[in-house]
C-alpha cells in the first residue's frame, strides 16, 4: 500500500489509534492487474499480496477483507461469466486460509481486469510490530525467493519468438515452464507464519517485497529507521535460472541490482543476529520452505545497499523429479 | 457498496464482530469513473459517496479513511500532473469536512481514470442502525432530490447536438448548466446530519440511494425487512426540469419510475410517521436544505413500489437569482 505520510508509524498498512481502549486499527489495500494465467490462482495471489502488508507489521489476524474487481470490458459475456468467478473463490480460498473471510467489496467493469482489496484488523499494540527499531548486529532474512517477475515475463515470452531467442541460449522452454510455476505458487503464499514468528523472535522491523524490488523496499524499511543504521545484502535468494535469464536481457530487469519488481514478495525482517537461524529454521518446520540471512545491519545513513559481486542462492538447489521446491 | 451475502446485518457496509469487548467493524468501499469535469469536486463526490454507506448504517463517525485512485494512461503527464493532485485534494477536504482522515491508500495507471476509497469504523452497537426494522406505519424520507445522472448526462450533451436537439424544446442551456451545477454540489454533500439525526428521531432503518436508483435501493431495503412490510413511494423530488429531460427522451433513464442511476444520492430512511416531520425540519434547520416524505410502510411482502401517476417535486420549487437552491 502506498501510504500518505503521517507520524512515525506504519509503513505497509495504515495504523489508527482509535477511541476505544488502546487499540488501533490497522489496514491496507492493494489491486493490480493479473500475472498468471490461472484465474483461480490469481485470485489467491491477489490475495495474499492484500495480507502481506498485514503480515509486515507482524499483524497475524485479519479480522475482515473486502475485494476490489473489475471484470474487462473485452471479455465475452462467457469469459466474463468464467473468469470472474473463478478469482473470486481464489480470493476467497486464500482469505480463508489466512482465518478470515470476505464480507463485501465492489465490482466495476474496466478496459483492464483488476483485481486487489482491503485488509483490516483491529488489535492492541503489542500485537503489531513498528518497523523502525532494526539495531546495528541485526541480520535481514528474506522469507521468499527474488525472481517473480522475471518468470511471469519468461514465460509470456514462450510465445513470442523474438523474445525467445533472446534468452533461449541460457535456458529451457521447461525451466521456463518450472519457474512460472514456482513463481505461481511463491506469490499465492502467505506470509502469515513469518509474521508469527517476527514476535517469537525478537523481530526489530520488517516489509514485504513488491513492486520496487528488493533495494527499493530496503531503502524504504532504512529510511524510517529510529536508529543510524544501514543495511548491506550480500545474498540474493532467486528463483532458479531467473539470475541467468536476468543477465541476458542487460539490464531490462535489474535483478540481481535489488530493482526488479515482484509480487507478493517475501518478509525482509530485521532480527536479532542470534535468532534469525533459529527463525529460519522454525519456517522450514512448519511450513516446509526455506527463508535465507540475506544481509546485514550495520551502522549508517539510512540507505540500503548490494554488495558488488553478491551470491546468488538458486531456489531450489537442485531440481528433485516431480516437485517444484 | 456490493456485499457477500452474510448472516441477516448490514447491507450498504459490512459489520464484522471483533474479538474486543462488544466492538463491531463497520466498513464498505466504492470507485467509479468520473462524472463531473471540475477534478477537486468530483474528489470530494467519490469521498462522499464512500461514506454515505456508513451514514446509511447511522454511523456519523469514520475512524479511517483509503483513497484508491487510477490515473489514466491517456493523460498527458502535464495533465496528470495537474489533475490528480486536485482529485485527491477534494477527496481530502471532503474526509476532513467528515471529521476522518485519509491515511493511505493504492494509486495505479489505468485505461480509465477511477476515483474511490474505503471507510472504516470500529464502534458500539448502539453506534449503528441496523436497515432492517420498518414496521407498518412508518414513512419513508429521502434527503437529497433526484436526477444527478440526468443532469451529468444533459450537460455532457450540450456539446453533441444531435442528442441536444432531442432535448432543448424541453429545457434551455441555463436549466441544463443550472442542473449540472445543482447535481454536483448535491453529490458532493455529505449524508452526515442526516445520519445523526436517524438517532434522535429512531429511524427504523436507511440505504442511500445510488447506481440502482429509487427503486432499486428501494426494493433492496424492503428485502431485508424482519417485519411483513412493503414500500410505497407517492412523491419524487427531483432537481428542477430533469423530469421533464428524462420524459423527452423516452424511457431511456426511467427516472420517473425509479430506475435512473444516482452517484451520491440521499439516503431514504424509514421513520416513525410521528417524528419524520420533526426529522425533515431538523435537517433544514442544521444545513439548509430541504428533506422529502416521498413514501409509506404498509403491509406487504418485502418490495418497493412506486404508484401510477407519483407527484413530482422540482427541486427547488423556483429558481432564486444567484442561488442554486
Amino acid at each position: 500500500m502506498a501510504q500518505v505520510p503521517r507520524i512515525g508509524i506504519g509503513m505497509d498498512s495504515s495504523i489508527t489509534p482509535l477511541r476505544h481502549g488502546g487499540l488501533s486499527l490497522v489496514q491496507t489495500t492493494d489491486y493490480f492487474y493479473p500475472l498468471v494465467d490461472d484465474p483461480f490462482m490469481q485470485g489467491k495471489i491477489a490475495c495474499a499480496n492484500v495480507l502481506s502488508d498485514l503480515y509486515a507489521m507482524g499483524v497475524t489476524d485479519c479480522d475482515n477483507m473486502l475485494m476490489l474487481i473489475a471484470a474487462s470490458n473485452k471479455m465475452s459475456e462467457k469469459e466474463r461469466d468464467t473468469i470472474m468467478p473463478l478469482i473470486m473463490r481464489g480470493f476467497k480460498d486464500c482469505a480463508e486460509e489466512a482465518g478470515t473471510q470476505v464480507t463485501g467489496g465492489q465490482t466495476v467493469i474496466n478496459p483492464w481486469l483488476t483485481i486487489g482489496g482491503v485488509a483490516t484488523t483491529v488489535c492492541q499494540p503489542n500485537e503489531y510490530i513498528l518497523p523502525e527499531n532494526a539495531v546495528v548486529g541485526d541480520v535481514l532474512v528474506l522469507t521468499k525467493p527474488l525472481g517473480t517477475q522475471v518468470a511471469v515475463n519468461a514465460y509470456q515470452w514462450l510465445d513470442q519468438p523474438e523474445r525467445w531467442n533472446r534468452i533461449k541460449l541460457v535456458v529451457s522452454e521447461d525451466d521456463v515452464r518450472k519457474a512460472y510455476q514456482r513463481a505461481m505458487f511463491s506469490m499465492a503464499r502467505l506470509n502469515r507464519v513469518a509474521a508469527r514468528l517476527m514476535h517469537k523472535y525478537n523481530a526489530h522491523g520488517a516489509t514485504d517485497v513488491t513492486g520496487y524490488g528488493l533495494l527499493g523496499h530496503a531503502n524504504n524499511l532504512a529510511k524510517i529507521q529510529k536508529n543510524e543504521v544501514g543495511f548491506v545484502i550480500h545474498n540474493l535468494p532467486i528463483i532458479a535460472k531467473m539470475a541467468a535469464i536476468s543477465k541476458a536481457c542487460g539490464n531490462m530487469f535489474g535483478l540481481l541490482q535489488g530493482h526488479s519488481a515482484e509480487t507478493s514478495g517475501g518478509l525482509l525482517i530485521a532480527l536479532p543476529r542470534e535468532q534469525a537461524a533459529a527463525f529460519c529454521k522454525d519456517i522450514e518446520k512448519q511450513e516446509g520452505y526455506q527463508s535465507w540471512i540475506i544481509g546485514i545491519v550495520e551502522r549508517g545513513s539510512r540507505t540500503a545497499r548490494i554488495i558488488d559481486k553478491p551470491r546468488v542462492i538458486e531456489v531450489p538447489a537442485k531440481d528433485r523429479e516431480g516437485e517444484l521446491w
